[in-house]
């Protein structure tokens, strides 16, 4: 008997970006969401912090989500959850790991009391309405990372999370590649896997790699203090240094505020551990020589406010950089952020330190070879490329093609698409609201598209405002025009021009106030474009310009 | 008999970054600097359009400065010349490609017919007070690159200018090693040698090996139009694709302003040879087909308003991309562009392009088995890597050490230095006024660090102005508290707040107002903390405020 139920598949997130995962999964009345994700901001996106998606959807059919099923606990999946819980209060499943990180969040934003949550073990599914979703081991750049198998009416959907596939993990199992298999036999609907890597030809090397590239360094500078930056979130790498730093005698400090955060919760949950009186504070570094000392510490992004930046701009208060210190930076620069880590790198050097960042680091996400991997064990009807970039979507969907999925099986999806899917058809067969949700300090969504493109204005040129004092009715000049201005010029030095862009602004108003109907709108476009033209013929500049009138009796 | 001959070498840019190359050479009353470059802003330079370095130094000396000796006509390089002529008029000496760009500057900034300018071959000498100035032949991205040796009462300076080796050239010929070589037999005081690619090992493959990739790029995509994005600078590069064309019967198109202009220049010159019928209007681009058709054009960099880059936002009024382009990235991304690279890339993949960025681009810079080369070479006794950040410098000269310079022979300056270098000694003995001034308009160094500190508060969080009008001597409230704001909410949908706020500031003025005495700077401060402190309280932000006080009697 043909099965003839469909499921449909929303992505709210993260396929326009790396950042911001976000996938709803409905079924009749039942909703469950995967992921929930921030994103960082882009450049120019000034002075936001961090962006979140759009959740009309969610909040349209509040009643129908059973649950936020979480992969793994880096930012852009679980970053945008306390935000979005506090509109849509339903469970939160994950992993022990993921789920302690999460609790970090959910203390900070007050949910803990209002929020329920349930740890799953990999292995185990939870029954969410007409879903049954089963956590699978993966390997990734954060322990407790997992696939899921979501099993609905319509068949079995595999959604892998970010993965790589570490057949020699540091801490726990290998990737369940025989699951992946076991499901693969039995048939699969669809899978949706990781595309950040699917550019990379190969195979991602193994976490411990990075352990052996340790060890050579530790041997070679027995003599220097030892200083490795990290990603915070990356248990296993801070594993690995701690157990170098054992054998090498070297005692250990932790530095950096996110880094302290999720060390403690590993290690309270026993992913992580650290043989006793390896572990010391800050304050105990004196009593130990150079030789004697690992730092592990946050900031190789070249985070302005991080402990490695503060140390290597000298604003740190426990850590002076000098030529006996051997830094490592164990990570690669994220998009965007790589004149900012030259610039940590060329301040350690500049205090005689010496910089290492070859071999320290492998990446978290599958290459080719990998991906390719997932496909021939799960051999899945339908192709949907995850988490991606439009450009690494389309590069993945070719290699599905080559791996045996149907080209028209391949579905390279938009946020807000709803693909429909059954055994039989594949479609998107609407579009659901769908976008990005700005946060600024406390306030959510209250910045848009103009206040982001004035603040561009008024950091390309700043701003002139010019004062003015009417009498009502007559139109009369009391006061002014008075000019004042930020960005603009260094005013001291520049008083001839403010002088004289106060005598076009009288012109003008000499001009427009002999009619004493002059509407102030009429006014404000005289001071407006006599200045302007003035500026930009003096200056080739557009500074915001801001004319304002005050009226007395 | 000893020669106790001393020169001062000094640097007045380019050793802190890669850009904003210039460095001045004095022996007794004769100073020549070596080229004049310019830098691009970094990310917090919000508004400026370029940097270039603080000449104080040769503005003190003026009388001094025989002339401007120039090494190729890269902007860093040339780019601060017309802003420093216009100061200090001295003659211009480059060889014919590199003065033929500098003219298209000079023509700009009305100084053509105030400049002397001397174009000057390669194996040709000029003469400038004591120093005699050698040109020899390099290889690099753009053609016509020099290195110089400077002879001097104190010994011979090499200086590679940028370089690499490339054995093929595309046109002219192979770096000229055998002068390296005679020079280095006869005694070379110093070697100033290019640190770009120190950190990357082996050697630079030559130029024509992206003229290989073009060959099968152009062999496999032959139904599809091609469009090909790549520095306006490198000619060499354009005659790889014009010489591609020309063999699979395509014709070309030149499109973007920079790119016209070299190609113009280079054209004219005879640095790039065009056959006849091959070269096309983008206007005449409608009468074939698309597997009959090649573009060039800027934008390689994912800079928003270039030529690929519109055309990727569909603003382009020409150039429609579609499923039947292939896009040919032949460059890669300088460190900084590479989100905005990345940008370009998914728009086009967005449209249905293919987008190809692989084997498309090599270096013009030497890698270290190259560098390696010009020290067995020239075997110098002093070793002072220019062109590079810190870490670079302080990587070449540990590759000087371990190609035989003495440690104390090895000098990594920084700007402002002033090295005196005899046979004997070098130390620096003195440190000359530098720094960068900032272009921003027709503004030159009217913008300083005030001024870019508070275009960086005004684009984190918008300004907030509140204007009063009070009776002059009574400081009774004639008029306001107005309140507006640019980049800080949107208004129309933050009523409640602004309304607040005026509230906040009126209960500020109550009380401060009750003085008449109060002056200006006590009722300016009430109305900046109330507010402050009340927006940070409700939104956790931190606009700038200003307050402004008019006065009516």
């Amino acid at each position: 008997m043909a099965n003839d139920a469909k499921i449909k598949i929303i992505p709210l997130g993260g396929l326009e970006q790396i950042g911001m995962n976000i996938t709803a999964f409905e079924f009749n009345d039942n909703i469950v969401v995967v992921d929930c994700g921030q994103s960082f901001p882009d450049e120019e996106m000034l002075g936001i912090d961090c962006v979140i998606p759009d959740i009309e959807f969610l909040r349209e059919n509040k009643k129908k989500i059973k649950g936020f099923v979480i992969t793994h606990g880096h930012e852009d999946h679980i970053g945008a959850l306390p935000f979005v819980l506090k509109e849509i209060n339903a469970p939160v499943y994950a992993t022990k790991l993921t789920m302690g990180i999460i609790e970090g969040k959910l203390v900070e934003h007050e949910l803990m009391d209002v929020v329920k949550r349930k740890v799953v073990k990999f292995g185990q599914s939870i029954h969410l309405g007409d879903f049954r979703i089963e956590f699978i081991k993966t390997n990734h750049s954060i322990a407790d990372a997992a696939a899921l198998a979501i099993h609905t009416p319509a068949g079995v959907i595999i959604h892998t999370g970010d993965f790589k596939v570490d057949y020699t993990p540091v801490f726990g199992d290998a990737i369940n590649l025989p699951r992946f298999s076991d499901l693969g036999k039995r048939g699969v609907l669809a899978l949706m896997c990781d595309s950040t890597n699917v550019l990379r030809p190969g195979f991602t090397p193994s976490e411990s790699e990075v352990g052996r590239t340790f060890d050579h360094i530790f041997h070679e500078h027995t003599k220097k203090r030892i200083i490795i930056a990290t990603f915070a979130s990356n248990v296993d790498r801070v594993q690995q240094i701690i157990n170098t730093a054992y054998k090498y005698n070297r005692k250990v400090i932790v530095e950096g505020r996110s880094m302290i955060n999720v060390i403690s919760v590993a290690r309270e949950l026993g992913y992580i551990k650290i043989p006793d009186n390896t572990l010391i504070t800050i304050e105990e570094m004196e009593n130990y020589t150079d030789d004697q000392l690992v730092l592990i510490t946050t900031g190789s992004q070249g985070e302005s406010m991080a402990a490695l930046s503060r140390m290597a701009a000298s604003i740190h208060k426990k850590v002076e950089i000098g030529p006996n210190d051997t830094i490592v930076f164990s990570s690669t620069p994220i998009p965007g952020n790589e004149k900012a880590v030259s610039k940590v790198i060329n301040e350690l050097y500049e205090k005689g330190a010496d910089v290492i960042f070859q071999d320290t680091h492998v990446s978290g996400h599958a290459c080719q070879e990998e991906i390719k991997l997932m496909y021939s064990l799960i051999k899945p009807k339908y192709a949907i490329p995850v988490h991606g970039e439009f450009r690494h979507l389309r590069e993945h969907g070719k290699l599905a093609q080559r791996m045996g999925v149907e080209k028209e099986n391949v579905f390279i999806l938009k946020s807000g698409d709803v693909l429909e899917l059954g055994e039989d058809s594949g479609e998107v067969v609407d579009e659901v609201p769908h976008g990005t949700v700005l946060v600024d300090g406390l306030g959510v969504g209250d910045i848009g598209n103009i206040v982001l493109r004035d603040r561009q204005s008024l950091a390309e040129s700043g701003i002139i405002i010019v004062v003015i004092t009417l009498q009502r009715f007559t139109n009369q000049l009391l006061a002014g025009p008075d000019i004042v201005s930020r960005g603009f010029v260094y005013v001291r030095e520049a008083e001839e021009l403010i002088e004289d862009a106060r005598y076009v602004v009288e012109d003008a108003l000499d001009d427009v106030l002999s009619d004493p109907k002059a509407d102030w709108a009429t006014i404000k476009n005289a001071i407006k474009d006599n200045l302007s033209d003035y500026i930009w013929s003096e200056m080739k500049r557009r500074p915001v310009i801001i004319p304002i009138i005050t009226e007395v009796e």
